[in-house]
């Protein structure tokens, strides 16, 4: 079957340049001598987690309980759920560890610290709590030295509930300018989560897990002393946000929307294409970098970027691209196909119940995804 | 059942705010004398549907085949299609004929235009054009004058295929920043579109429908002379975007996020929740006339908009409130719930597969959704 009989807007995994990552980022973990627990927010798919874990992968990060749900349900038992847990959730989490889920969840609180403690001693459920350390990001997590960690660390300690380890995420390396300053945020990474580890254990609290990563202080990581795995997870598709700062190569970049073009609006100078906001997301997250990235790199059928276009604007279901000359309307006549590379891998995938995955140009599988809450 | 017993992040309607809107909106049709097609790409609900066709409107509009094929099936046949059609997906239009559907699409493209003619002369299917023009939004469509319109006009109308009217949406309504601006827009709308229909009825071809609309431009518009329907969508929700314009009041927007609080960043003087990226779109659309709109305005676990806290950015399963004081800490502790209003109402509830449905605030129903593609 071939990719121009697919109905569009669809998503289009290449398998090719999917495997190239995977190699890439698991050969970067093995040199360092570390475990690498991949982050299934990516492709939220049970084929794509088969194939890291063929890899090399130890384990898997999920950012969803149905993902963790669904990652059970297709065979892998070894999960991080790595968003902060509330009391709310914890049924769920226990009626996955039940079916078999070797579930770790996060921690960053001492009131729930002491609810799932609390909860772990009535029903002897031994949940597997890693404190999560703020290390730079300012979203969830302790300062490396806040004594509330060590306080948390007991509660669990004390409990049916098993203190497994901590866990930072450098979620701030997205907004590195430099290689450079990638390097230094993956040391201050490293840094702080072995420092709150050391801190747990001079408490008397035994640390086995000591767990950080995002894709970009993952691959420019050079040194992980302390450090038990590495998570990331964007590195499997990659993206313009990626490239734009030099992670990643514009032809590393495994997915896209397969697109129809709908309209010439010659007037305007613009061609309209069937992937719009929805389609494609609204991220601009490249702007800041890239003025002109706007809502993905338009590619010719092939995948092949082309210099120049981009969708510059989105409504729901109509993607704006200037055109560079009306040379670009007889180029691309309408019913005739484009790709979009997307600014946000992640946000773009979520708009789809499947990749359709090619492999040399022709379509190789469907790999379904699990999406929503 | 009570709000508080559901699983977060998860999407609430507002019943009776719902409700209003549609009066409103079908009040000002109705004053206005001519009828009101809503959009459904906002809804995508087959009850939205049904209580929009009770409340007077004259069929409905969609974004995408799978939203008709939908809607087809949950009985309501009167449908326009609102996204320029390609020859690919001629055969599902036909298809949904087939099945009963009375399907209106859209063409402004003269090949496209041969192709329809073709298609139907050789099946003898009576596709059903409506020719788009743009009367300023710079998407698709032609100029109300270019001499495509009667070459697109002639080639339907000599074909099996019945060249139904023109149609436009003056999507560029959503950037005007006074209502001063939009009673202007909805002039233009309606002098490009009767214009184009003047143009056609000129050349000796017969044009029944002539059809406009956006949410400013419908409830604003002081003439409609010529015009035999409306068509408007986000009306039936409305958002911050809608909101900061004063297209609405904040207590007019009937859905949101309902979301748990998941961490206390103290040191970066945050609360974390778990609505980020994927649960509110990454829309900053409002930002435009709003600075600190971010992803969304925060409200209580009631609905109640919180003056000050806004969600100022959002990775992927995480949104970040700014506290106005250590007081919000105590005011959220962990596992308590707050709603999200939308930026874009479209955006945020299409990661969703039905609305909660809420009345005197208690659980009312499930709506179910039709996504995707």
């Amino acid at each position: 079957m071939s990719l121009s009989s697919l109905a569009t807007p669809c998503l289009i995994l290449d398998h090719g340049k999917h495997a190239n990552n995977i190699a890439r980022t698991q050969a970067t973990a093995d040199r360092l001598g570390v475990n690498l627990r991949p982050h299934l927010k990516t492709m939220k798919s049970a084929k794509a987690a088969h194939g890291l874990i063929a890899a090399g992968a130890k384990g898997i990060t999920v950012s969803t309980l149905k993902e963790a749900a669904y990652f059970l349900l297709n065979g892998i038992t070894d999960i991080t759920y790595a968003v902060g847990i509330v009391p709310a959730k914890l049924a769920e989490a226990a009626s996955l560890m039940d079916k078999g889920c070797d579930l770790k969840i996060l921690c960053d609180n001492k009131d729930v610290a002491k609810t799932i403690a609390d909860i772990a001693n009535k029903t002897d459920c031994a949940f597997r709590i890693l404190i999560e350390i703020d290390c730079g990001d300012q979203r969830g997590g302790l300062q490396p030295d806040s004594p509330d960690l060590i306080d948390i660390a007991k509660l669990i300690d004390a409990s049916t509930a098993i203190l497994e380890g901590v866990i930072t995420h450098a979620g701030h390396s997205y907004g590195a300018k430099t290689i450079d300053a990638i390097v230094q945020i993956s040391n201050e990474e490293r840094i702080a989560v072995t420092a709150a580890a050391d801190f747990v254990r001079a408490a008397g609290i035994n640390v086995n897990t000591v767990s950080m990563g995002s894709t970009p202080t993952v691959l420019f990581a050079n040194d992980v002393t302390g450090i038990t795995e590495l998570r990331a997870g964007i590195y499997t598709l990659f993206d313009i946000d990626q490239q734009s700062r030099g992670i990643c190569q514009m032809t590393d970049i495994a997915v896209s929307v397969l697109t129809s073009v709908i309209s010439h609006n010659r007037a305007a100078g613009k061609i309209l294409i069937d992937a719009g906001g929805l389609a494609l997301s609204k991220d601009r997250g490249a702007e800041k970098d890239h003025p002109h990235a706007g809502h993905g790199q338009v590619c010719d059928a092939n995948g092949i970027a082309i210099e120049g276009l981009n969708v510059q604007s989105a409504s729901q279901e109509h993607g704006h691209i200037k055109v560079r000359s009306d040379a670009d309307f007889d180029a691309y006549p309408l019913g005739s196909h484009l790709r979009v590379m997307p600014i946000h891998a992640c946000m773009m995938a979520a708009a789809y119940p499947h990749f359709n995955v090619i492999k040399d140009g022709e379509l190789y599988g469907i790999w379904e995804r699990v999406n929503g809450w």
